[in-house]
């Protein structure tokens, strides 16, 4: 893949590496706000980093940049499809495009409005008092519905919201395979409650001291192929994965001294996400596609390492003695088999981040049903908490007291991010789909997880997925590596096996 | 200081912001370097860097830029001296034009050029092999003539140099000055070096654990009166203190676990820098006047902090106890009186950065006098080692054994820093200046300083340093603040009395 570059790529790959820079600036200044940053620092920071992206935003989206890319792409003629150069004017074509679509001013309106509404749904939610936050939704969804005409859409406006996110997936296909979903996950988890004294986690529930977590943090991510030379772990509040470049890609975890698996899966969760950029192809460094293709994909990768590997018997069969030897006054005499069931029990709760890996998907799939009849005006901003809390009590069967443990629980629409939310859940689909095809085409795999060794796994999905980059479209990565489109299938399977052996259904 | 903005001067504000944050954020990319990044990141990180300073060079230099200061100047008539307004065009006038002398090319040259003199320098460094640096130096040289020539002077090229960091010394002044402290502080170390008996400083060098010189550096950074709720303290390999925004300053410090000294004064010393930004007017943030006037003046804080204070038989007549506390096995039994002696130790020594406040500078003299020669081209880059040894003979009495303990171990050339070296001195001497004034005209505080009590020393020197950030050039401070120009006669009887009376000369 490394081709001479003509005169015009040169310039244009100038042009993209100084956006990229001033990206990767941004991020470096945001979880520098979030690990290090003095409570005096926040204003003028928020300041900052608006500065870094109005100023990458106008160079990216000037008419020099459109030029440029035209002018490269009128030289590479002959490049292969997987090319870096084929590859970037594919990308940059779309991209540039779509964010030509965003004029300067409404992004700049839509910061405004966002930094706002934050302030607003924070005391909204602090209060439990949902009227508060309401009028600020009414216009956060008019301002969707604005950059759902601006972004333009084929059948319904919450296309254009969710293809910022997951490029080539329909409103109506995400329906489907969420109907699919839930249809299967609904009586599997009725099932799963009527037996649901089978699996406690008290031993998860004691007194675990934050130094000696740390340590294991840093082991487990390690042992899922976290690369800490080219990154590094820190303390959050809501931990998050952010890259500052391909060989600088960190992660955050959070500590409770009182209940074990909020560190260790938080920590084996970002370091999915983070072991997915850290393999993208060397050579697609600063060039705008050294990055996960979509958010889907990203969360196809963290799901993957925190569930599929992280909450697996051969995972721990191999990684508990570790865990035992730092708490042997908590886990000394502990069975493997009684810390496997615990950190999978599948239990109700109102709070999607703290929800089981069965029962998650309900959280997103109800907040799916609701963001997308708000867009079409099929639900009005003051019916929100009814909508939530009759879906609660359908699929879960539990209806939260108070709105600040339902509907005003997330950010994501204080920070205008309608649309976001499926991707947790297509992430699931892809892992499934991902690691269904990963066993059925590397031989003796299935035996080599069984006990712990995920090497090949890695391997593959380095392979198949993270060597990308955004060199391929989500679409095109589950085509390649599964030989089909994304579907429900395999997550099923999944899941049937994996708790219906768990719950002796 | 509240004025109601024009429009021209609203839209040059804009720009101005514009900058300081892309500025801002370089140094955000730098702090987390040196505090956090893993060490893969570091080849990415430097183009980061480069792109901020590009990104912002150019949009502060540009024809647009020049326009906007000239139609906010038209707006403003009548705005006072020392109103934001005036002093924002003054300051903007001078600094834009300089600014304009370097060309984007130059910049970039220098920058390219300094990124590969770093690494021969340290390869150098490691080998003390000064003949490997040396084709580098001349190239650094030619470099800094250059600088020179773009920039203008009056005199000689060294001017141009100097000017960078000390606004309005001229090269001749500052000979002038140092010839002076020279004829001083030779004789008096001389003196000292004859009943260097008197003082030891073995209890300096015991283990002292890490984690309880760092509970002390907090302590010591508040004491001097740090502002941690605007700032943080870390660890770095050589120490330095970061403004990323008058409500973030943030300060490094190193720790020896068997030698107390190193710790303590890099953190008083850094938190003396700190502290100057912190006290900059809140309505100069974001303007580009939030930041010390000077290099000089920078340095006149940290080492006011670090040596009149820090090293102060008053301050530790307050703190010593606390210290004892934290380390009643190391001091418990050791009197006040010889740990005040032992930090105030006169020991000849190779390293500038491991000198004592006396012999400090006759480094700093020495590197002024070489750096003169090679800009006027009265000495060759092959007569540095000799030209160096030789005034570590004449000035110390001792003579580095090889180079890496001699004209090697500074990273400044390297930098193409020529003309920062004297602002060290000329720091202490600004400083000695400041306190004596303080001394003489606010009633009480002499007798207060006795006792560990700076709050009035700390007020006077916002009120008379810190607040005006950059409105004032650092003539107009010492002028405003102490009645006469910059001289080194406060600090020649600073110091003839302090080690006088510890050395019973």
């Amino acid at each position: 893949m490394s081709e001479t570059n003509g005169h015009h790529y040169s310039a244009l790959l100038e042009r993209v590496y100084e956006v990229n820079d001033l990206r990767k600036a941004a991020r470096v200044l945001s979880w520098d706000r979030e690990t290090a940053m003095p409570q005096g620092g926040a204003a003028d920071r928020t300041l900052q980093i608006a500065t870094l992206h109005r100023v990458s935003h106008a160079l990216y989206t000037s008419d020099e940049t459109g030029a440029l890319i035209e002018a490269a792409a009128g030289e590479i003629n002959g490049a292969g499809y997987l090319s870096t150069q084929a590859s970037l004017i594919r990308f940059l074509r779309r991209d540039y495009d779509q964010a030509r679509r965003l004029p300067a001013e409404f992004v700049s309106k839509m910061a405004t409005i966002n930094g706002n509404a934050i302030a607003v749904w924070k005391e909204a939610k602090a209060k439990a008092d949902f009227t508060l936050f309401a009028p600020c939704l009414e216009v956060l969804v008019d301002l969707a519905s604005e950059t759902a005409e601006l972004l333009g859409y084929a059948e319904e406006p919450y296309d254009a919201l969710l293809g910022r996110y997951e490029l080539g997936v329909s409103t109506a296909q995400v329906d489907a395979l969420f109907q699919a979903a839930k249809d299967a996950l609904v009586p599997l988890y009725r099932a799963i409650g009527r037996r649901r004294m089978r699996v406690q986690d008290d031993l998860l529930r004691q007194h675990f001291p934050v130094d000696r977590q740390e340590q294991f943090s840093r082991y487990i991510a390690g042992a899922v192929g976290y690369d800490f030379n080219r990154g590094a772990l820190a303390t959050a509040v809501h931990p998050f994965s952010t890259s500052l470049s391909v060989n600088d890609v960190r992660i955050t975890t959070r500590y409770n001294a009182f209940y074990l698996a909020s560190s260790l899966f938080a920590t084996l969760h970002e370091a999915g996400h983070a072991i997915y950029v850290q393999n993208v192809l060397p050579e697609l460094n600063r060039t705008l596609l050294a990055k996960e293709t979509s958010a889907g994909l990203d969360e196809s990768q963290s799901r993957l390492v925190e569930n599929m590997i992280g909450r697996s018997r051969g995972f721990w069969r191999a990684h508990y003695p570790a865990l035992q030897r730092l708490f042997p006054e908590q886990l000394g005499d502990a069975p493997l088999e009684s810390f496997y069931r615990a950190v999978n029990r599948v239990h109700p709760g109102f709070i999607r981040v703290e929800a089981d890996e069965l029962t998650y998907h309900m959280h997103v799939i109800l907040r799916f049903e609701i963001e997308r009849m708000l867009l079409n005006g099929e639900l009005s901003v003051a019916e929100v908490p009814a909508a939530w809390n009759a879906r609660m009590k359908a699929y879960l069967g539990i209806v939260p007291p108070s709105d600040d443990l339902g509907c005003l629980q997330d950010i994501h629409w204080a920070m205008v991010g309608f649309g976001y939310f499926p991707t947790y859940s297509l992430g699931s689909l892809y892992a499934a789909q991902f690691y269904e095809a990963a066993v059925s085409r590397v031989p003796g795999l299935h035996d080599e997880l069984a006990q712990g060794e995920i090497d090949s796994l890695l391997g593959w999905l380095r392979e198949n997925v993270h060597c990308f980059g955004r060199m391929l479209t989500p679409e095109e990565i589950a085509l390649r590596a599964t030989g089909r489109p994304l579907d429900h299938h395999a997550f099923v399977r999944y899941v049937s096996a994996k708790f219906g052996e768990i719950y002796d259904l």
